[in-house]
């Protein structure tokens, strides 16, 4: 216990402006960035310092959980706080990028939000067409009634319905009225739409084990029963669910591109599912979250041009298409559910800005979006060959590289049997987005592997770059 | 039944493209708006015009629903279903504008969103400088990099926090650490994130009755004990809730302006709810919602400023000082509860836009904000008198206005016993969207009144129309 407190002034301030837990904080900040302490230092146990310092252990406590969420110290439970063994690997490597962060957050959260590299779900954001985007939401700007100002309409405006409806109708085989199209923030609250309109307490549930992990995480508080029903290589293995929860209420699957796995619903469980829903009244919810990427065969149309018994709910996002920052996505509801869905709008939502919305539908309108999307299916296919390349090249003997046939990611399976996550936290603290895919699982045994985004890895200079990184954070 | 059918083509051609509901919807609207079906004549049951059309049950039921949705057609229960006894004066009086709502939906819905005149909560859109707006949005929008089309940060925006923390402290007496604050889309996003930061299942939640509609809309879906708490003239009576749930875990209160009655919480009040919460290790959740505007007196200090324990969470928005079509609201958490709130931001929240994030924190850096909400002060306690002097000339017979000192609406008393809610609906079918007091109430003997927004009525020939309409829509 010496040697951390080496320039480590732990007094505080009672007459600062600061609070005295982040005066702690600060300490502790300055003086590991500094390298006072190093890596795998113990730190003085919460009651310890509160006895100290004289202030309450709730102080320290706060104190300390600040700091490991950002990734300075790491819990060790009973064994006490340690310095982070993957501490940033010199102060002057962007160190707010790598400390402004919530690292547990992150590695629990598929959209990470940290501005790394190689952050999963993120589209090209070089390549989106700003110079014309922002052209259209300037004109929307200017020339917008104040009565846009006012409150917008909670089921999602009216033309960009309308061009959601039209583009769904060519693009993914889905025919159906604006009036059965809501937009919403994004998928959770897609999530909350569709639930709010037809779920009760107590619903079964089947969900993709393992399967998009922020869904899952909204999905356990809403009061249903989560039925993880196992994917192998034609996806959700719809017969699993059959036996598990025969007369679940709802079924979600990402029949495109499974999520995180890649694979694509085989046909026949398509029918199956289908099938299932048909007999027993169900709902399928349909995630076709990136399937306008594809770089294998031919895209695929979605389940619900196949859904004769209007059992399919379509959900569909901007996110990928065109960028996460917009918030907008959306849901298609069978047409006898409509009205429900349009009541839970109106008393759920208070709708999205008409801004970003008007441009997206004039964005849509003016040609824009479906060049955009046939660039990008372009430029993702070599980003994802030179990603692969790169990696592979470099980190073969540590990982093996699974290339899925579309999405804007690629699993990395390791060689040896390691922990992922903690490798993942690794990477986390060497600036990289990675995500390891152990924590997609709810239940049973988890493949292990990083999950990696490719579509911002411009040059192979960067893909080197980032390899290396890799390698490091990686270790022995 | 002869009558009604007279003009009444209910054919329907399921080669059309058109679904059948649709058609029926179209049919029924046609003969209504042409006056081929009147006011109060009874349309065909369910089950009798489904075995005429030799279509589903079902599908009459969705046509049914959307037409009384739409205000067309009223359910009688028992009695069956009629045309609309409250039919918009004449087709060529913005027939849209009275048919595109839903009249069930904003008769229970505050924010009604309808772009109807008298809408309460809606802040003058006229008098919102918007060259300077457009200004600040299209610099962000040309300047900010592309990695800002990203995922937002799902706190909110640093700089916006720092500028919102900024203000509370000069403005509300509220200080605090950018840290605390949370920005959110709206009191509905504030109240989830402090819900699943601090609430369990079976927590009981104090509320004002009558108090802000869309809040208990919301919190009766969460699992919390609801327990309505009266508002007397000097605000929510903490002794009742004393009494009835002394170990409540949560009150909610709006101590400025009670919503909808308009009182202030008096001294006394404030002192005795921190009290109580510091016993009871409550959490008060103060609704500042609209107190940047007060016509009598001095603006009071946020109930938060005199919170010495730290039990008070605060919650404010942009859509009153700003306006509603933003959704940028935010809270702020006391600093032993912040980390849980930013966790829970991470797990719940995708986060907002960041244009309109960046946008407003350089309103207020560049002054404009304050300079903005200086002029709304003096145009609204015009409008206020305006819409007083002329309401009350016009409509003495049938209402009694009770002027509150701040906010932006106003409360009608009915001078006879008279149903609110049924007269709030007619003046809904004539265009009007006024709000029926009693429906914010959850319990006990309701006040009957009009909630009534007067910051739109710019001049006063609008009042006097308004006033005018009114009159017709209460009728004898």
């Amino acid at each position: 216990m010496k040697r951390p407190r080496q320039g480590l002034d732990l007094q505080v301030d009672r007459t600062l402006a600061l609070p005295v837990y982040q005066q702690i904080c600060r300490r502790f900040k300055t003086a590991i960035e500094q390298r006072h302490l190093h890596s795998n230092d113990r730190v003085p146990s919460i009651r310890a310092l509160a006895a100290e310092l004289k202030v309450s252990c709730g102080t320290v406590d706060l104190a300390y959980r600040i700091l490991i969420d950002e990734g300075y110290l790491l819990s060790r439970g009973a064994a006490g706080t340690v310095v982070s063994p993957a501490l940033p690997p010199a102060p002057d490597v962007a160190p707010r990028r790598a400390n402004n962060g919530a690292i547990h957050a992150a590695s629990v959260d598929y959209e990470g939000r940290e501005r790394k590299p190689l952050l999963m779900g993120l589209p090209a954001l070089d390549a989106f067409p700003r110079k014309t985007w922002n052209r259209l939401v300037g004109h929307r700007l200017r020339t917008s009634e104040p009565a846009r100002l006012g409150f917008p309409d909670p089921t999602g405006d009216e033309r960009l319905r309308e061009k959601i409806a039209a583009y769904l109708g060519i693009s993914r085989g889905v025919s159906c009225l604006p009036e059965q199209v809501f937009v919403t923030s994004g998928l959770r609250n897609s999530l909350e739409l569709i639930l709010s309109s037809l779920a009760r307490p107590g619903d079964e549930f089947w969900l993709e084990n393992p399967g998009y992990i922020l869904a899952r995480l909204f999905l356990q508080n809403t009061g249903l029963k989560l039925v993880p029903v196992p994917v192998d290589e034609q996806g959700m293995v719809v017969e699993r669910g059959l036996t598990a929860a025969p007369s679940a209420r709802f079924a979600m699957v990402t029949p495109a591109h499974q999520s995180p796995l890649g694979v694509t619903l085989s046909l026949e469980r398509r029918m199956a599912l289908l099938d299932w829903a048909g007999k027993m009244g169900s709902w399928v919810i349909e995630d076709d979250y990136d399937s306008e990427f594809r770089y294998q065969g031919r895209p695929l149309p979605a389940l619900k041009s196949l859904d004769r018994n209007d059992r399919v709910i379509y959900s569909g996002t901007f996110s990928k298409s065109m960028f996460p920052g917009l918030r907008l996505a959306y849901v298609v509801a069978p047409l006898s559910i409509a009205a429900a869905f349009r009541a839970s709008a109106y008393s759920i939502n208070a709708g999205c800005p008409y801004l970003y919305q008007a441009a997206v539908a004039d964005f849509i309108a003016g040609g824009h979006f479906s060049r955009h999307l046939k660039k990008m299916r372009l430029l993702y296919a070599e980003r994802r060959m030179l990603t692969e390349r790169i990696f592979s090249a470099m980190l073969g003997d540590r990982v093996r590289i699974e290339l899925q046939p579309g999405g804007l990611h690629m699993l990395l399976q390791l060689a040896r049997h390691e922990d992922d996550v903690m490798l993942a936290e690794r990477a986390h603290a060497a600036g990289l987005a990675l995500h390891p895919l152990s924590r997609w699982y709810m239940r049973g045994k988890p493949r292990k592997g990083f999950l990696l985004g490719f579509a911002n890895v411009v040059t192979e200079k960067d893909a080197m770059e980032l390899a290396t990184r890799l390698r490091q954070a990686l270790g022995g």
